[in-house]
């Protein structure tokens, strides 16, 4: 066993670390804390080039894309550091949900498919969402959805409700998950379908007002409509019925994506909460780090934080060698370890803070809100521990 | 011992709960929790006069003042169903920081200043704010302030600033804690002082954007900065030098609503997520009820609101047959034992109701949000705690 | 709403406190911790007649069978301040399961029943014992039992093996739960049968090991095994098949009773980590009491067990108001919200007191091992939990 | 970074798992888990010579004093399938404080020293005790101890009160830490000395009654007396003063111990667990492994047990790589983190078996009793996390 992080890795870590602090930190502000990403892209267009410029673009993508070719497990450190601003991933291409997109194309999608959606998404020229959850059926029940596509001549008819189609503000194209094969067993019934944005019956309905803001571009949540919105048949990725399997694909690079974003979170909001305490003063001259609730706080969150680290990393490194389904249970088990984590330390640091914690004058706010999600999507974390006790449970007949 | 509500009571309160439920819950919107209050204020309006001819206009306040006059034991139970919406306490006119102010005008202001302030609060023709907290000292620690109030002449000068200053957008004046007395023993040094809002050097920086929205009119935390603000010597509140004192007197009462109004938003919470739970589906013919984890959920926030709703009607019939100052420990006891419940509760129903749950279509997110600074103000949980240790170690010598 | 206890009955805690502090406490010692409760029968059974005297005897039971009436209520602040020694309830007559199996024999029980087992048990002169658990099922499921009592002529035949058949070694009878009527629903099958000692085919098969030691006399929990034990017809307690509705009778008093006890017992929990906290110095001329972490114990042990303490009474006053049957929910509610308090309790004083709370010089470690069973017997908590959110749910459709 | 276990240390770990549970574990009985450890030493001294024929002795020993020279990383492994028998460790040779003591003893002993003391101990032919904590001053502060061991001629005169001076029943000889340099800064006041056990004036008080048994031989713990304990200034270890330093040194390595040896035990807890849900029903049919508290049970203790066993193994690896003392601020951490693990996976455990889980039939309840102590020994929970906290503070001035 060998717990060192390889030197080439580390210096990368170091200097992306040094970039996101210089250069998109200095540009978080309250605006962007309360939802108006849209208004950074000028900015953030210049950010990406400069990023191109340094050989940093898409570190998870493969060379022929035009990424740095990072295995999960060294882009698993990169993402880390990349999280410690909201600004991080999208600088360096690396946001959900394109980037479970292009991975879907990469593995499954055909090379007309490739060459009209993969490529201009990989050189950030175009955004895509994915369109999967339905407002009236549970989330956690993936194989249980009730919009369908209906094949007609040489298209398919889509009709359907889907929201948490993150992203699709700004975006051009969607993929989404419905019903082709109703009758199949029900991991065979659904399949994944492109659905460009100006396709007729593709109604955007709203930006989901979430957790006080609606967002905006990249940063939101849409509700859509599928009305009659027909698309051509080639429109469907790898074949009728794949939509599971292409799903079940797709989670395993992301939840280390994620998980690594929330340890990054993590570490920022636990840097926040050292600084203040060992400046801000409780009474003349004793400073806040001298309590030692704060001392506690501390304590347990730098070792939740390494302890979620070391997971996701053997997670990847699983993945890497034997492939996601071989890393199945760990992939789930990530999910219910790490999310609680980022929660109760961001809660701490908040704490710490006092009314400041409440403010967007600092991001503690932001991802007290909006990280609430990470113990619901992809599954909420009561559907995974069942998972991880399944197996569990298996090894005593 | 009676645990029984006298009937009268349980008779108000299913009066009062039908009224919020009919007149006040429909108005509720996303508009609402993304912090636009303001947008509502004419119907509020309307609303206010309809329970004026109801005869519950300002249950807690004395007749004299124009309210019911109920006890404080009494008012504890109204508060609790008047939370089920985040407009109950204001239709009411039971909102803070006004029944502070007017607690503090009834039991210390002269007559002059209560014809002045109080009588047209009273009636709710205006509204205040209160001016305490600083964001350069700890909150937690309230006879260290910064901001000073110099007698010159007829007139105090005031300079220092202020956040957290709620309600000001809107308000008619503010009610000021300034240092007065820096030579004084820590609890003598400052006193508070009437400041009308229109007073040149009374500078309204900003509302503060908190959790995602800056808000609007009663619903605001402002930061003020008093620079050379002259007021008449006659604006202060009591005499020099009873600042602490009257802060002190405002909290015990205060502690109750507030914590009443926790338990009612968790009663609403857990009714969301019951009602949620029995009728959402997780697969067909199995709905969310089902699961065990969220019977655990229901169970033991059923369990936690009982226990802190006992806590609190404890506390406030002891501060209605002792005083606040023999209650005293009661009254840190139940900030740091409610206020977390509330939290879990909240994030339980926010769990369970998955993607919706993180959505402005109901208000959990909006409470989420919002009543985690219940863990906050008036003193953070953990100073509160050390009350109770010190008092506690005291039995021991 | 009156939170006051009532004068007589606090003058009468005061003085009971007084008697277990000044007579039972000192009796303790690690060889009582250790199990040999026996021991100990000659002196206690002085302090039992002294109890006599005093007009203390068997606080809860009825005056016509030698006891002082209190209601449950009542009983309920007695039971607490017994239970700050393990010797309390059994000096006051008022140990489990005997006073269960005369609150059975009281309300179920005919007149010989009553004349020759009620009788000697409410004077002391005897002990019983009560037989339902069993090794083999479910403790949670009360209606699923193997052992059988088959009606032959006179006699009935009882043949199955229990445990967790508390306090037999020493007792003179049992109340055996035995499946008579296996064909009918499942809330009628099971009956109770009265089982002297010594007749044959009662085999006592050990004093199990419990935590440590195996215990005696009525600090014990024996399996028996019951072969062709035969015993008069006139044995059965009510009728046939009025088991189950006897063994849930038998529940809510003995829960308050339980209940009430364990706040007793994290009453002085509590009070050896404070004087402890305050004499013992961490370096010198710091007491462990100035640590913030030993604060925040105390500060929560003491809010939640004034809560637990509520909860408790208010569900012995609504017991006393309504009957068990109306309570029922409150009855399960403090099963799952108090026992997990007094274990919390315990286990920080244990971590307060360092490696002197691992031994047997002080009552901690008894407690810890021992009280870990609350939550579990009666039915585990989680089962508790569900009773409570089923009828939650009922509201809601 | 590689998360692999060599081929040949998963080989030795499978080799050594299965004699534990071929012939350790069938030796378990209730009389072990009773404090009756001496019992069994016949049987184990012919076990330990069957590991010395399998050639696995004392697997963390060099080879030079006959272990199998693993080096930290690899022991921490064998340490963990040992831990699943209380028996392991011992027939290992691998138990404490025998382990610490060969440490001192290979590190700072000199040649007569290690000839005399440690040659017997590695070989297993004698047994030795570790002398340090005091009744009255905190073991948490290591530099503050009235013990003394004053120089006179060729001898050093002990006098003083020991406890927790484990497994001295039947031990050969004690170390003792005592100050020999009262007036040094308060890290040099210490110094560690050898004394047989025949020696006058050491006088063994008391085996101390933990948590119900007083244990026996090597499986407890004794108060001890040193009254005018005369030894040769030649036992001495090291030098006068360098009884802290050794102290320190002692514990790195040890913390490993100690933390696989939990994370062995939680294995083995959570290995009954399961076996006994896929088996026990709780309705006809209706296994305790479908409900879902049992899952959430499940799949926490195994995210938690891989998450600690992380922890460990990389703290082994850094010690392994840059010493003791350049990750002491991980061995801190991983006493926090890992010590309250194990406690929750034995309660889950004992709570999923009910009333079973209370007795000792089976191991669950010893392992709650004894290892309680994890989170006490060797400076409890709350010094490490402000050890952990201080770091983290340094890094923000």
């Amino acid at each position: 066993m060998n717990f060192n992080i390889p030197p080439h890795i580390q210096k990368l870590m170091d200097e992306i670390r040094e970039f996101v602090y210089e250069e998109l930190i200095p540009l978080e502000n309250s605006r962007l804390y309360g939802g108006h990403f849209g208004e950074l892209l000028p900015v953030l267009r210049e950010k990406r080039e400069k990023v191109k410029s340094l050989g940093w673009w898409a570190p998870w993508l493969h060379h022929e894309w035009g990424g740095m070719g990072l295995s999960l497990t060294e882009y698993a450190h990169i993402s880390e550091v990349l999280a410690h601003s909201p600004l991080g991933h999208y600088v360096f291409n690396c946001q959900a949900p394109d980037v479970g997109n292009m991975e879907v194309l990469m593995m499954f999608g055909n090379e007309a498919q490739q060459a009209q959606y993969l490529r201009p998404l990989a050189s950030g020229d175009i955004r895509s969402c994915f369109s999967m959850t339905e407002p009236g059926r549970a989330g956690s029940n993936p194989t249980w959805l009730d919009t369908t596509a209906v094949r007609d001549g040489d298209e398919y008819v889509i009709n359907g409700r889907k929201w948490f189609t993150s992203s699709a503000d700004g975006a051009s194209f969607a993929i989404v998950m419905a019903v082709t094969n109703p009758s199949a067993e029900k991991h065979g019934r659904a399949s994944m379908i492109i659905v460009p944005v100006g396709t007729p019956g593709f109604n955007h309905l709203r930006r989901i007002q979430i957790m006080g803001d609606e967002g905006s571009d990249h940063a939101s949540h849409s509700e859509v409509e599928y009305v009659d919105c027909r698309v051509p048949a080639e429109n469907i990725i790898h074949h009728e019925g794949a939509g599971f399997m292409i799903a079940q694909a797709r989670l395993g690079p992301g939840r280390i994506h994620h998980a690594m974003r929330w340890i990054g979170i993590a570490e920022r909001a636990l840097a926040l909460m050292c600084q203040y305490a060992v400046q801000r003063e409780v009474a003349p001259g004793r400073p806040l780090a001298t309590q030692q609730t704060i001392q506690d706080w501390t304590a347990e969150s730098r070792a939740e934080i390494e302890a979620a680290r070391l997971m996701v990393l053997r997670c990847a490194h699983r993945i890497d060698e034997l492939g996601a389904k071989a890393a199945r249970t760990d992939i789930s088990m990530i999910k219910f370890f790490v999310a609680p984590i980022l929660q109760r330390v961001l809660d701490r640091a908040i704490q710490a803070h006092g009314a400041l914690g409440m403010t967007d004058d600092i991001p503690l706010s932001y991802w007290y809100r909006h990280e609430r999600a990470a113990r619901i999507y992809d599954g909420p974390d009561e559907v995974h521990k069942m998972v991880v006790a399944r197996e569990e449970f298996k090894r005593y007949g």
